[in-house]
């Protein structure tokens, strides 16, 4: 029945003109030439571009199936591969065999017909999504983009290591969290005074879903020198906007013996390294991104990217470009303050035209565990801001010296006793040690130009958003 | 201040006899000679092996500080690398300068002293457990084993895709499941006849942690063809039993255009492909299990089986053999029922002597979603069972049918409308697809030969525990 290749070898001209080939996929479009001959057009999703398949009237099923194929039927086809006399495609396989495998049901109102479709509507269908062009590039790039992570990070020295989703710790002390329990709403277990008594929910304590898995991530770090950590993060923000995702996906590298420079360096190698990666891996993908919705050079623009050093600058420098521009934001900035989208853009859009990283934020605008600096009044954070999408990378040398981590815990008011064991690692040997946390969808949303992140993720999770 | 250099690359001979270095990590031991020289073996998790440093007493801080280092102690050393003298390794260091960069705080009570610990009083430091040479040793070969699998995956064709961890599904029917929500439990809101009102609860509805990401999965598979996903899966299980854990890693592949003989290819084709690669990656790793825990060659073991095909066996048939065999069991069996763990193990163990695919099981005790077989009395799913932890493996092929899956939804009395999406790949262009599980962490348990699956993850999360 002839070799079984996915589109994408056939296209690649893997395989020898005229061999015989087996073929599976799905009716993208059908076209019948007056001359009793049919294209179709098939996709496997092994790649962008579709198959065309050379069907003549002679062939058995012809009139019983071939002309009632509509968008969306599976098929198999076994047939001989040539090289194409249109101008569109370099190879066709001229069908000997078609074998329908699964029909359209009532193929006027298939939710997939070959037009074009909003992003909008096919979040309503996003168990069908995958079947269109656009949504099969995105899935194809995000494979490449979490392949080319775990392998700079092995390459890198770096092991993978799983922290907990389900904790007890608040890492970004936010209070944002999605509770995980089994016990039974309708009967509570309460203790004396109304409380409700954890120690009967399944952990025999209160947990949610972690909002980072760098606390735990820290101790691996400080024994095995070099993790990471690559799993899905989870933030109950009520907050609906285009960059936010409840449930999300995070690299976070953590490093033994490292400073905040030390850690800059790194993750601007990693993303050098990741765009080197899918300029190969991902090319037509990103043409295709490219094409249909950045409508700007995208790709040569990331291939410079993968050369050019980003520009490094101190939070003071960033608030006194921005003091002397406040007539530009909504916001009026000063020192002291957090960035607002409209500054990041302006930074990375008008001021440099880069992506720039940004170090040494005020502490009161940062999280308890960032190192001090000699100052007293900023920490070793530093963040990556990228055009059009802000902050893309978020890091920070961790604060090494117990008295100073204890000092600031007292300062923001969270309990010693139940950080014990992250104030272990800084009793017994420590390390200077830093790390940052990169969120994939945002990535994502940088690479394909798409504006929504919701539409970067196979079933997105939002605010009163669970399909599924 | 010379090449800083990881641990491991010392060791493997990448670097010059006579560089100067600088190592950092931690004492595992100190032990001093009469002569006024100090041997520090010091490790930082970038391999199994420690590395030696030979520090003179002429060094300026040898008496303040040298002579006062403590199993744990974090250290900074330059000095030169040399062929070591000593029998027991290759290389050493020449210190001309050391800085300690942590102490000990009360060295007499430091939980990782460097004698041997128990798995159960590793338990309860698991911030400190990697420390310990078998934590570490198991990480990496986590490590190395996610490695693979994405590798294996990415040359098969496979894109790797995120099905979501928060869900209204469930897969397995089981209902064993967490609940995820932020609705306040001390106000909570109620419908009328006391029910509990979803609608006002994150996501608008009830929603747990995934027991699977395969029904979402298999809709990425009939578009991309070949699929896999690789996360965190969920079981509130409430049994505490040395192979469950209530969080683990899955990885689940997902093929279309496939029957249940081809996920069976592809399932022996990846564990082979995985345990040829950490033959290689984990080497030091496996023969230090093997000689601290299996004691016996399991080395030469793991090696065979890359090259050994499995035995493939219908159920029918194992249940004749077991039946035969009744009086070795606790639990009479007969057929139409499940295996229990005792049968596993002797058929792995005793009668085959080798890992075995049991296909074609009784529909009663499989999932709704498995292609029902043309006896009508059982499914084309499979298990795949190893010595000594049973099942590692389990798939099926999907019914891809909708009036045979109708059927079956029927008599297990599951509501149709709640999978009207996953109906609709059945309506649309439904194709033949097949797919497997493995869990991460048996596949652990079985290489490295711990006996307590909580011991081969870093934060285990069972029943009443879950640490930070």
């Amino acid at each position: 029945m002839g070799l079984i290749s996915p589109i994408s070898n056939i296209l690649k001209g893997c395989i020898n003109i005229n061999t015989e080939v087996t073929v599976q996929g799905w009716i993208r479009t059908r076209r019948d030439s007056k001359l009793g001959i049919s294209f179709l057009n098939i996709y496997d999703g092994s790649c962008l571009k579709c198959l065309q398949i050379i069907v003549n009237k002679n062939i058995e099923n012809y009139n019983s199936d071939i002309l009632r194929l509509t968008t969306g039927c599976s098929i198999k086809i076994i047939g001989k591969l040539i090289n194409s006399l249109g101008k569109k495609q370099k190879y066709e396989i001229k069908a000997k065999y078609v074998k329908i495998l699964g029909w359209i049901d009532n193929p006027s109102v298939y939710p997939i017909s070959a037009k074009y479709h909003t992003m909008e509507y096919l979040r309503e269908v996003p168990h069908l999504k995958p079947r269109t062009g656009l949504v099969g590039a995105i899935t194809r790039l995000r494979h490449f983009l979490a392949q080319s992570i775990h392998n700079f990070m092995n390459k890198q020295g770096f092991f993978w290591v799983t922290t907990p989703l389900i904790t007890s710790v608040d890492t970004e002390g936010s209070g944002k969290m999605f509770r995980v329990s089994t016990l039974d709403l309708n009967n509570l277990p309460v203790k004396s005074r109304g409380k409700i008594n954890f120690n009967e929910d399944f952990f025999g304590k209160e947990t949610f879903l972690t909002v980072s898995g760098q606390l735990t991530g820290e101790s691996y770090a400080c024994a095995l020198s070099k993790i990471y950590t690559f799993g899905p993060t989870f933030r109950a923000e009520h907050s609906n906007t285009r960059r936010h995702l409840s449930e999300f996906w995070m690299v976070e590298p953590e490093m033994a013996f490292s400073t905040l420079e030390d850690i800059i360096i790194l993750a601007e190698k990693m993303l050098k390294y990741i765009f080197h990666e899918i300029l190969t891996n991902s090319y037509e993908e990103i043409k295709f991104f490219q094409k249909k919705i950045h409508r700007f050079e995208k790709y040569n623009y990331i291939k410079q990217l993968t050369s050019t050093d980003f520009v490094h600058i101190e939070y003071s420098e960033v608030i006194n470009i921005l003091k002397k521009n406040n007539k530009f934001f909504k916001n009026t900035i000063s020192w002291g303050m957090d960035l607002s989208f409209e500054h990041e853009c302006y930074l990375t859009e008008k001021y440099f035209g880069c992506p720039i990283v940004i170090k040494n934020y005020p502490k009161e605008i940062k999280a308890f565990y960032m190192r001090i600096n000699e100052d007293s009044k900023t920490v070793a954070a530093m963040d990556i801001l990228f055009p059009r999408i802000g902050e893309i990378i978020g890091g920070s040398q961790r604060e090494e010296r117990l008295e100073k981590l204890d000092k600031r815990m007292e300062e923001i008011g969270l309990n010693k006793k139940e950080y014990w064991w992250y104030r272990d690692l800084r009793r017994y040997g420590t390390v200077p040690h830093s790390g940052f946390g990169l969120g994939l969808e945002r990535l994502m949303v940088y690479i394909t130009g798409i504006k929504n992140i919701k539409d970067v993720v196979p079933f997105p999770r939002t605010f009163h958003n669970a399909h599924f």
